[in-house]
């Protein structure tokens, strides 16, 4: 890859320094092109950063600021609040063409502000999309938006998101025409609110986009559809749902068979060779390979992390950061747009 | 059990009476005291009917239409089309008396309709909801609503199916003071939507309900709260998303034991043994046990089956509804309302 310098808030997310400095680390040793200006407080950056090994170090810019965002601030409050902040200042560096691309695990909200605030958004764009790509069960992924951007959307702004999720698809998922489809209640044409309904008429009557209709959000992992569109509450309350249901039905496996007298007996090898191989296909569908929530309709990219990210998902989002900029997403959504609103 | 007859509607589901026959013999064989008005296609049923020992058949009314609704068949379509129906036949049972409640497993929308013409909706309910018992990790039950019944619902109806909710957690969960709380996207007072953030300040008023908040869709099977209040439109979709992960992983875990070198070899009993445990505990999460989802606001039980219930299944949904009746649901939602609005 040619160089590549993205900013990243240190102090963002539950675990702070812990978890975003060994994932960074990663994100370097498979990348030696790549470079980091870190923004957050010197102090409680300092035993990971004196972790790393010299090679990383020389690409490591930090930049102390002992200021953090609350991530349970209010948006107005937390917008307030921001100056000086690692988060402001990790996006300041991205505005001001210091790095390429801003990854944080810090308040949504503000992260969402700030951005568009401090980063140009793309021409035509009406509202910031937060997209992501799902893990389906074919091994496959599927973009979703909205996450959580906006809790209402208008039919005018879900098919924005359609529009910009189309090419975001095309673009990283390398396909052709891919297939869009509205998250509802139901696949009949009755079904859902009327904003729902409506833009479904609207889509019908696009040939541009491969628009196949209804799904259902138990259908969210089954790779039915390679776009999925819907409003930000929707599709938060869908994602988290989903998460929630995995994780616990992983928990509950696993206590059963920690349980189990056979775990006590010399056969405990079988048990490891069963759950290695459900655990490899578990790999597939696994959140932390696909932690990195994109905010789509910016001129540049900026990732968001889960707060809860372990290193290992952490890394995912500054991986998922690097193959956005390297793909141009922000210049291929501007020039599809542009081509869009040239033949309307 | 006191004398108890329910009405049913044999064709409603994907599979009729191949899964609702069956289903109801299980139930008979559980309650001697119970009996049946069948409704349905006389020559479809029949073989299955024929299979019922005759001590059962004695308890089986069978009243023949050969008119069904269809099941995607768009609201007011349906509405026009019910006279005579199966649906319909049993839901004119429940009203006029000759059965107490009422089950079926099709068209939710015409099953809503019809019974809201019907059966009498109880004094001061504006809006039926849809309400069921979703499972949890600890083997206890929460109770959510609406489910599909509303797709938009402003501050007020929320509130109402708080307060319907309330009681019914009371009654079938025999709690006192179920904790509630408000499905959302974050916890925090500034998420979600403006009608979701008035009535958080609404009923953080309420000294009559435990209201504790917001609650996120991942910790929908968590037992954090007894009563989870949303609109039809989120309901739906948290709870098909969690079904649907639900059924990925498990046939995903499955299909990577079955296909291991493992299962060939001759200690496959420990396999056995490992899943036995955990299907055991799964029981608990299993969601054919929590098929039925209720009409709250009738002053009668009608509980709609899932459509592509299995016989367990629907026996359950048949099971819900006997509860509901020996517990007087309907009389205890309408005493606890008349209450409440005494107090107002």
């Amino acid at each position: 890859m040619n160089r590549l310098t993205l900013a990243l808030d240190v102090m963002g997310g539950d675990f702070g320094p812990r978890v975003t400095i060994p994932a960074l680390s990663l994100a370097l040793a498979q990348n030696p092109m790549l470079s980091f200006i870190l923004f957050g407080d010197q102090r409680q950056a300092s035993p990971f950063l004196n972790a790393l090994p010299n090679d990383q170090l020389k690409r490591v810019q930090f930049v102390h600021t002992p200021h953090t965002i609350d991530a349970n601030l209010p948006f107005m409050q937390a917008l307030r609040k921001s100056k000086g902040s690692s988060m402001r200042l990790a996006l300041e560096a991205v505005a001001n063409g210091e790095a390429q691309g801003c990854i944080s695990g810090g308040n949504t909200a503000a992260l969402m502000g700030l951005a568009k605030i401090l980063i140009e958004p793309l021409p035509n764009i009406e509202r910031l999309a937060l997209a992501t790509l799902i893990p389906s069960m074919n091994g496959k992924s599927s973009v979703m938006l909205d996450l959580g951007a906006n809790v209402e959307a208008d039919s005018d702004l879900l098919i924005q998101f359609a529009e910009m999720g189309n090419i975001f698809a095309e673009v990283m998922l390398d396909l052709v025409y891919p297939r869009l489809a509205l998250l509802n209640i139901g696949v009949e044409n009755s079904k859902g609110t009327q904003t729902i309904r409506n833009t479904d008429k609207r889509l019908q009557l696009r040939n541009d986009l491969n628009y196949i209709g209804f799904l259902e959000s138990d259908k969210l992992m089954n790779n039915m559809a390679d776009v999925i569109v819907c409003d930000g509450f929707t599709g938060n309350i869908a994602l988290k749902a989903v998460e929630g249901s995995a994780k616990n039905i992983l928990s509950l496996l696993k206590r059963s068979s920690e349980g189990s007298f056979i775990c006590q007996s010399t056969k405990r090898y079988l048990l490891r060779a069963i759950f290695y191989r459900s655990y490899r296909k578990l790999q597939q569908i696994n959140p932390d390979r696909h932690n990195g929530a994109t905010l789509l309709g910016l001129s540049s990219v900026v990732v968001k992390s889960h707060g809860g990210a372990s290193t290992n998902a952490y890394f995912y989002a500054i991986d998922h950061a690097i193959g956005q900029i390297q793909r141009q997403i922000p210049d291929k959504i501007s020039q599809g747009l542009n081509k869009l609103h040239q033949n309307l």
